[in-house]
């Protein structure tokens, strides 16, 4: 309960609700498992609905909403976004790359439906977003181009989520570079998690200076969760996590506590938290759900 | 010089000029090889630059060019339809799908570069082709909407690509049933031709009788292609396709000859064509190009 202390808001309802309206979303958006061809729809809704925190879309939501966002808007690009969350997901876990059995506490996709139908049902789910953010309803053309664009960028090659992924395979093994570190950091994780702040903002028709200050939040945002995933992996046990921990010391992935040691690394998610709520500072109780995410990112414990 | 005889233009040029304009575009759009992470560059353009008859960028352009679209935005929306198609064909080509060692005469992005990079280079190809429809230069942002939202549909499981490919594997070896047949081609190669066809005429803000009738041609067009590509798997050598030929019957796949025997399957794809041709009667000259395509679409040996 520890982040709940210093906002008006009760966190713990905030997230569960939250979570809640997400799902029901996602559960609208795609395809029921009969439509033809059903092993696909099954394989998608497998791994969408097998769990996971929902924090992008929460994040696109806080922050849309401290813009008065329209919540339909935002819970539709919220689904889109953590549908290309699942996809990553399920590529990443193929026996090709990181070859895990386990993910969300159930099996992986390949695990349960195959490779072939694995591979495709991650290419479906990226396709499925692009369909959903060109047809989010009732904003201008120029918001749907905007965040289509965002997302992208955020998950190309070039400072996106694969270049950081690719990074992140050839670097296995390999004696662990600061820089390289947080390139990979910024990128696999980092860029889809900032991009969520900015499209829940686009998505509200932010102004210049309001989305200034809400992408330094979300970059700061994105670094600290993959600092605390890095401390989780170490601290904590597969039955918490619903997925293999202490995996990325036995391949010797580059990770925070691997570099910096475990107490330095808490130290640098903490900062990254006080620099997060700082760049809030100009915003007004609107945006205290913002920094109980903020909060919740650095205390959460799976 | 057959597919030339009946139209003022001279189609052999015409595609090969064509082609000149598509790789000059795909050139550009892409990232360079010495781009970070260089690997994933370098897999993207492996497979894009092997070859291939950019049979749906001619298309785009053919199409768009019939209604007096702008070069550039039709050159750049065929190049992203393209990277599109080669994603398709990176995962397809992958061991748990087809495991196929060649393509386009070259080996196979995973036998050049590995299981790993090659699921995210076709990812990676797929994303790029968002990132460009979202920027198409001086085009309304409802044009840029409407070719996203044709694109996913028709890459995806719902009548799209994804959908066509899931029920190709789950249909192999097993007996082939003629609706069956028809959901595969018209889903696995047929959506994207037609479509590309569409995306040309949005391209180049076609009115709604231009829409239909172009996209009738397309339908035809899109199923007439694949006709041929069944009857070559048949005729053909694995020289001549650059792809492993004979493949289809090896493998038990559904195809035209499998169901109806080679002549009916030549008599198909000809019918395909004069109603294709006949689609285009009320459009004037500016449609010669779309015309001779079609028949090369028919006639080819490759």
């Amino acid at each position: 309960m520890k982040t709940c202390l210093s906002t008006s808001i009760d966190m713990i309802e905030y997230l569960s609700e939250a979570r809640r309206a997400v799902d029901a979303c996602l559960e609208r958006l795609l395809p029921i498992d009969s439509e033809t061809p059903s092993t696909i729809h099954r394989a998608m809704r497998h791994s969408i609905f097998a769990g996971g925190k929902r924090i992008r879309p929460i994040l696109v939501l806080a922050s849309g909403s401290s813009l008065s966002g329209d919540r339909e808007v935002l819970l539709q690009l919220g689904a889109g976004i953590e549908m290309m969350h699942t996809y990553s997901l399920i590529h990443d876990d193929l026996p090709a790359l990181d070859n895990d059995d386990l993910r969300r506490g159930v099996p992986t996709c390949h695990k349960a439906f195959g490779e072939a139908i694995a591979i495709l049902a991650g290419d479906a789910l990226m396709t499925l977003c692009y369909q959903i953010l060109s047809s989010l309803p009732g904003v201008p053309d120029s918001v749907r181009v905007a965040v289509i664009c965002e997302i992208a960028r955020a998950t190309g090659t070039v400072g996106g989520m694969i270049g950081g992924q690719v990074v992140d395979l050839e670097s296995e093994g390999k004696p662990i570079d600061a820089d390289i570190l947080e390139y990979i950091h910024q990128c696999k994780t980092g860029a889809l998690l900032r991009a969520s702040v900015r499209c829940g903002a686009l998505a509200a028709g932010a102004r210049e200076t309001e989305m200034k200050v809400l992408t330094a939040f979300g970059e700061k945002i994105g670094l600290a969760f993959q600092v605390v995933d890095d401390i989780l992996d170490v601290t904590s046990s597969s039955e918490v996590l619903g997925k293999t921990a202490g995996k990325d010391e036995k391949v010797k992935k580059a990770t925070y506590p691997a570099l910096y040691g475990l107490e330095a690394s808490r130290k640098k998610a903490q900062e990254l938290l006080e620099g997060a709520l700082a760049d809030l500072e100009g915003l007004g109780k609107e945006a205290d759900v913002l920094r109980g995410l903020a909060r919740f990112v650095v205390s959460r414990t799976t």
